[in-house]
């Protein structure tokens, strides 16, 4: 896929993130696209807002789409290279798609994937970037927690 | 883990399953164990109740049991081999235990979460496989759309 569909994509998971940070919660955001472009379900984590551990940003945008009978074609954007879990759930589902908005401040699945043939693009955009650090910054406990890393002893 | 607590433990999961097939669901169930043994959460697969696809057996079992800070040491018990999605879940969080009903109707990630540090105890339970064989022989395409395989042509 051409990188300016990927950011044209991108801005409707970052104006996820941006909803997510005004609310207090993780500035994580996604959408997904059917084959066609038309936009299937949009979301961002909600861990604080709903004190729901799985709602990803992924997840939420999943499952805001509602049932689908399939995946072909389909393109889940990310502000954030997807966890272990969300990368699971691109992978089970068939999402032939993954662009990432940055993979610096958390390098997930999206290597994984793309070995077992998701099309994966990793746009690097900057913006994504400034809201993870400056959240990471502020709330390193609740970061830790929302990627299950163990708490320092 | 022995296998004694295992199936006491799958017990909770199966109870799951069998009012997810009552309710007219795909009958998978599970429960997450603290390392005490306490049960944090348990929960069954939603697809059809709630017309919501992220809701597998796993997750909602994990959505159920809150945030939690850390997952060293509790035990997600499933009727079925996880997903990938779900995989995915029990790797991210670092859960430490599977407890896995039966892996027979459906081969998910067991063998890599166990590459991959986690505990897995498949108990091969005859009344999980029964479920799911009944569940699959009445309703195909509805199992095949809950694990993202293609429709067929």
């Amino acid at each position: 896929m051409d990188q300016e569909q990927g950011r044209r994509w991108l801005s409707t998971a970052l104006d996820e993130a941006r909803a997510g940070l005004a609310e207090g919660g993780v500035p994580i955001g996604a959408a997904l696209y059917g084959p066609d472009g038309a936009l299937l379900g949009r979301g961002h984590n909600r861990r604080v807002q709903d004190g729901d551990p799985s709602a990803h940003a992924e997840t939420a945008a999943f499952r805001a789409a509602g049932r689908q009978r399939s995946y072909r074609g389909t393109t889940m954007v990310t502000t954030l290279s997807p966890c272990w879990y969300c990368s699971g759930l691109v992978r089970q589902f068939g999402i032939s798609r993954v662009v990432v908005g940055e993979a610096r401040t958390f390098h997930g699945g999206h290597d994984w994937l793309a070995e077992h043939g998701v099309e994966v693009l990793v746009l690097d955009d900057p913006e994504c970037a400034a809201l993870m650090r400056g959240f990471i910054a502020e709330h390193p406990a609740l970061w830790n927690e929302d990627i299950g890393e163990e708490p320092e002893a």
